[in-house]
């Protein structure tokens, strides 16, 4: 079953705009894996193809004794059917399950394509060299010991990498399980024992994570293709994975586990090119602080916060799984099954307790229970007994035979309106599971998604060779089919096409320069504003004054009642420090306000070095919003949306997403909100002017896209009114990276 | 192994205040169910003695088809080890199973305990007049085709109910699987086969459920001890069953399936009677509106909101899961380890990744990774070898051997500061899942929980007896010990001391009654208001105007501005109508507003009555929250909390609780909203006055205890300034349940 993939988008031009965009700060921070990959340059195909296809593979440190890694390597390679040479190499045996030993691998004439290091970590430095003289291609560091015990462990680990890159040889971990390949009959791990051959291949940052897919696929009958354990990432990283995963022709789907990512820009690419073709499914560990801190200690990387990883995730059509149980789940029903072209779900079933599980399992998923249509439901009335329900969720009741059940699934799968169908098995003395099971898989249309659930007795279901998935409960049944709900909307996504708007951006060029040559970093609100000003948006009337009476003359041209708010660099929130004051209504409030405010800021502990006071034309009434934008390191430039005021839970509530924005993407970024629903629902009659939320969104991402050097962009609040009232920025604070010219 | 249960509270007073509120209502919605309880009066015991511990049981509808209901209850009391007499009823039979067959239950000499009628539905109205005429004390109906179906089958269902009735007989069914008592070898379901003994009670509205927990058990080990189908609930219905179940001494755990409670004030007495002395983890379904529905047409009944059932779960300590996955996951550990006394656990791994997950998921469950104390850290490092991590998460490594693992474990549950562990077996060709979970079981402690993970091989891990539960992932290990952990907070929770303030009661019967007696059950914010007041909750000043001079007078005594709104029986929100005008601040300009409210009332389509214009003193700034009660038809009055303000997310942020509550209680109920972490560290500098929102639920808690009358009482908002600033009722109505004198 290859699942469903209606067009193939033109990703790399997608990515593309990423990549130059980012590439600006990326060259910042480029460390030493990136300069390793660029070392071995074009040569990365030739590489991996012997990691994956070697005709002869040398274990270093190959050992009689059942238990230790060198000979449960030894032992998977020779046992797994890999029909190339296989060399042991231990100066202290003669012969290991009947091969012949070799002490030093320089004595053996072959050529080596791929060299297994089996021996602990300070003796693999020593192997490592021997592997390269004997001309290795490839070599797997298995041992653990090295970046991850700290700084002599990531020198160590580093003069490997740096090694393997100058001789053009590539590089598997170390602190890793090794590979797998089933097409080749190679299985260079000390997992146990070989797996079936099939379309899933695993990427994996683990190597235990590795070891319990292995498992499940063996439990759940189902086959893999590559199973790679990445380890420490010293050259190959998830990036080369993705490539060559892309292109395998054996790989239908790829199912990964990651803590960390090397290069934002590098996996995009990859993951896109796996993704427009292949489902790829994606459990990312060390989200929490707890877990970033324990991942950190476990990889010796701090990842960076999720937000950017979800965003980036999210863009390039990778499926999340938030659970290890969502993680087997959605591999196991996107491998055997057609996608739902939309979410109107049917559910079948024999006991009704489990209908009503199932239908509230549809509902918190964003689905929907389908509508039958009436010659459907005719259709079910001659086939079902009386008493069955002939409405959605379907009872075929407690003594349905398989026949009962299968003539059920085939009319209600032929119906336009569903999209496809959960059918909930549950066992008891009368009920024929193996005969039930079969009959539907015999029965169901390819072109639709069926999903089985058999409560409590999985093990009583056939699961070999299955075509139809097997889930304990309807509520991960329900979870899969909406995960590859939301991968078909992905595919059929419009092309994006992102907006650019005329902008001034020589003033915004001019006043960064400004910034940075002073090296001032934090960019006050006054500046903030001339730059939002110069991308079209609205920014209250206002002006700087130095003196009471030029403070006045400002208010009455604008217009009163004004705001006033003190200009410095030394104060991030102005509120904090009273320099801040609302509704000032008359010429001489204005005068003695700005008296208060100078000294307020003279007698601030510390003093406050003020650049004049901001005279601005008040607000008027609105529904505050918070934009943004921040660098993230690893993918660049990133899009924040949330509700603003000081109720809103805001961890909760803000949405990210990947810089440049489409209008459809700023729209879906505001739905995302949990507060959206209510915002648009609004009692008050009028409407809240969302497009113009969505345009102030297109034209900051086009800021934050074009400017690179604005670390942070935060405008809070933007006060959006009804439709026809123009939103404006009432405060706002620009961050800038420090300049190279600095 | 018991779970440790450390006080027993005196439930039935806490339950029993409740009880008496509810009585004024509960009595108007008294069904035959109700009725039918009472018939058979202090008979009770017997008669569900009868049905579990029978000496005799008879089976009209016997079979000798397998694969027929009538065979397979037949066979499996027979094949179960029921040392009681078993009487096979079938006309058309001269023997079952090598038992002789009788062909009218009229002609069977001996008593009859438990008679289980297993003919179709058009058959059970007969057979249940000849278990009668036999003198049965019980009576199982397995058969659908009842309440479920419509209103025929629901008169069929009532009339079997009030035949029992009247024989002071007891009947479980119809629509169910039947029961299974294993202490005393019967099983009189058509589930396959006996299960093994053990302290695991199910009780379930589903026959499904039942089928898949006795799956489930069989798989895991785990012993069962009764398993009580009740189906439609004719006659005994959850709240007989968990009575039964908390004096069981064989019961140590209830594990529960429901989609409604026929008496809100029985289950929970009930239910506490099982919480106060066992763990009773309960599966709703029929939660969403599509579940709702579903459930509506599975058995009959409209179940009601999910709050109310949510309060009262959370007031009976019962714990509740909210997938089967949990439903069955917090069985497992709480049927087989003590419960940990804080929420601070140890992971112990022998690999990363899962270390990462398992931080996650702690994180995520709000409860903590234990700092180890530097003693322990030693005794690690003595243990562990040199590259393993020996702060939790503690990786023992991959090469971990079986005393490895056991020696960790023992070392770090030693330690003061653990409160839990969780250990993490992952399996590859070197390590032995058998001898390591073996190791660990033997070195555990009785007295703190011991989870055992075992990623992807949990076919590879010895289940049958163990004491140590092995879950398949991380997160369902921490789940599982949060819901633990909770339970034992309920069992430590403070007793319950009501505050009861010293308020006006008799000026709020008098407005009721005037209310009630002119059949006006939606009061006006004037009477509300009055009403609050008497339970002193602080009013803005004002007074109903008349005419617009009386206007003027009310405005001038209480000082501008003011706000001015509608007084009308006829307007249930009167901003709809333009009938509010804020911030009236001069006498002409409260002429005019009065004036134009007037008109706009008279013109209006269709035109408002008019009792007269409210005039009152502007409330200052403030917090905007929601108080309210509702009066729930099951369960009593119910308390609500939440963020007030249009941009606030309802639904998602209220709280509930059942009234009346605690100080305590009222201070949880604020905390359990998401908001409630970002009001308590606005940055304002002042802090929200909390405890202000804490006395006023507690009034309006005795407001809704001393006055079932009161269907909702809705104070939105109630504006809640800085500690010292009183807060004030902004806007509030009260609607009232219909009196019996009107």
């Amino acid at each position: 079953m290859t699942p469903v993939s209606d067009r193939k988008h033109t990703q790399s031009a997608a990515v593309g705009h990423v990549t130059h965009m980012t590439s600006a700060r990326q060259s910042k921070t480029t460390n030493i894996r990136r300069r390793r990959t660029r070392l071995s340059g074009n040569t990365t195909d030739r590489c991996l193809d012997a990691l994956l296809h070697p005709s002869s593979v040398a274990v270093i440190g190959a050992s009689r004794s059942p238990g230790k890694v060198g000979h449960e390597i030894f032992a998977n390679i020779r046992e797994g059917g890999f029909e190339g040479t296989v060399v042991p190499v231990n100066p202290s045996a003669t012969e290991i399950l009947g091969v012949e030993c070799i002490s030093d691998l320089a004595t053996f004439g072959g050529p080596v394509d791929l060299c297994v290091v089996a021996v602990p970590a300070p003796a693999v430095a020593e192997a490592v060299d021997s592997a390269i003289k004997a001309k290795a291609r490839a070599i797997v560091v298995v041992a653990a010991g090295f970046g991850e015990t700290g700084s002599e462990g990531a020198l160590a680990e580093s003069r490997l990498a740096e090694r393997c890159a100058q001789a053009d040889v590539r590089l598997l971990g170390p602190n890793c399980l090794g590979l797998i390949n089933t097409g080749h009959r190679l299985n260079a791990t000390f997992a146990r024992g070989m797996p079936q051959p099939g379309g899933i291949s695993v990427l994996s940052q683990s190597g235990a994570l590795c070891t319990a897919i292995l498992d499940w696929a063996q439990m759940s009958g189902l086959g893999l293709a590559k199973v790679i354990s990445i380890g420490n990432k010293a050259d190959i990283d998830e990036a080369d994975i993705l490539e060559t995963l892309a292109a395998d022709e054996q790989t239908k789907i790829v199912v990964g586990y990651l803590e960390n990512i090397s290069s934002g820009e590098r996996f995009l690419r990859a993951a896109c090119a796996v993704t427009s073709s292949k489902p790829f499914v994606l459990f990312r560990a060390g989200v929490t602080k707890a877990g970033m801190w324990t991942a950190s200690a476990h990889t010796g990387y701090l990842a960076g916060a999720d937000p950017a990883y979800a965003a980036a995730f999210k863009r390039a059509g990778i499926i999340r799984a938030d659970s290890l149980d969502a993680l087997w789940d959605f591999a196991s029903g996107l491998s055997r099954q057609p996608l739902p072209r939309g979410n109107r779900l049917s559910v079948i079933t024999n006991s009704g307790g489990p209908g009503v599980i199932a239908a509230d399992a549809i509902e918190r998923a964003g689905m929907k229970l389908a509508h039958l249509d009436g010659s459907t439901v005719e259709a079910l009335k001659a086939r079902l007994p009386l008493r069955g329900t002939v409405h959605n969720p379907i009872d075929v009741l407690g003594d349905a035979n398989p026949q009962r059940y299968a003539d059920t699934v085939s009319a209600v799968l032929q119906e336009e309106s569903v999209d496809g169908a959960i059918v909930i098995l549950t066992s008891h003395a009368m009920t024929k599971p193996v005969e039930t099971v079969e009959a539907i898989a015999a029965r169901a249309p390819e072109e639709k998604p069926l999903l089985l659930v058999c409560l409590g007795a999985t093990n009583t279901v056939p699961l070999a060779g299955g075509r139809v998935p097997v889930y304990p409960s309807p509520e991960r049944a329900v979870a899969t089919l909406r995960a590859m709900h939301d991968y078909r909307v992905w595919l059929n996504r419009p092309e994006q096409v992102i907006v650019r708007f005329p902008v001034n951006r020589r003033r915004v060029e001019r006043i960064i320069k400004r910034h940075r040559r002073a090296g001032r970093l934090r960019m006050s609100e006054v500046d903030t504003k001339k730059i939002l000003q110069a991308y079209d948006l609205k920014v209250p009337d206002g002006a700087v004054a130095h003196s009471p009476q030029e403070a006045v003359d400002v208010a009455e041209r604008i217009g009163f009642p004004v705001a006033m708010k003190i200009v410095s660099a030394d104060v991030l929130h102005k509120s904090d420090v009273g320099g801040v004051k609302l509704n000032v209504s008359s010429a001489a409030d204005v005068r003695d306000t700005f008296d208060l405010l100078v000294l307020r800021a003279d007698r601030g502990k510390p003093a406050v070095h003020l650049d004049g006071v901001y005279v601005e034309k008040m607000c008027g009434q609105g529904v505050q919003v918070v934009l943004g934008t921040t660098y993230d390191p690893r993918f660049g430039p990133l899009l924040m949306f949330g509700l603003g005021g000081t109720l809103v839970d805001r961890l909760d509530s803000l949405s990210y997403h990947m810089a440049p924005v489409t209008a459809e993407e700023a729209v879906q970024m505001l739905s995302e909100t949990r507060s959206y629903a209510l915002l648009s629902g609004l009692s008050d009659g009028d409407r809240i002017d969302f497009a113009a939320i969505v345009g102030a969104l297109q034209r900051i991402s086009q800021l934050a896209t074009d400017f690179p050097e604005v670390k942070e962009l935060n405008i809070d609040p933007y006060l959006v009114g009804t439709v026809g009232v123009e939103p404006v920025v009432v405060d706002a604070r620009i961050t800038l990276f420090a300049g190279m010219d600095q």
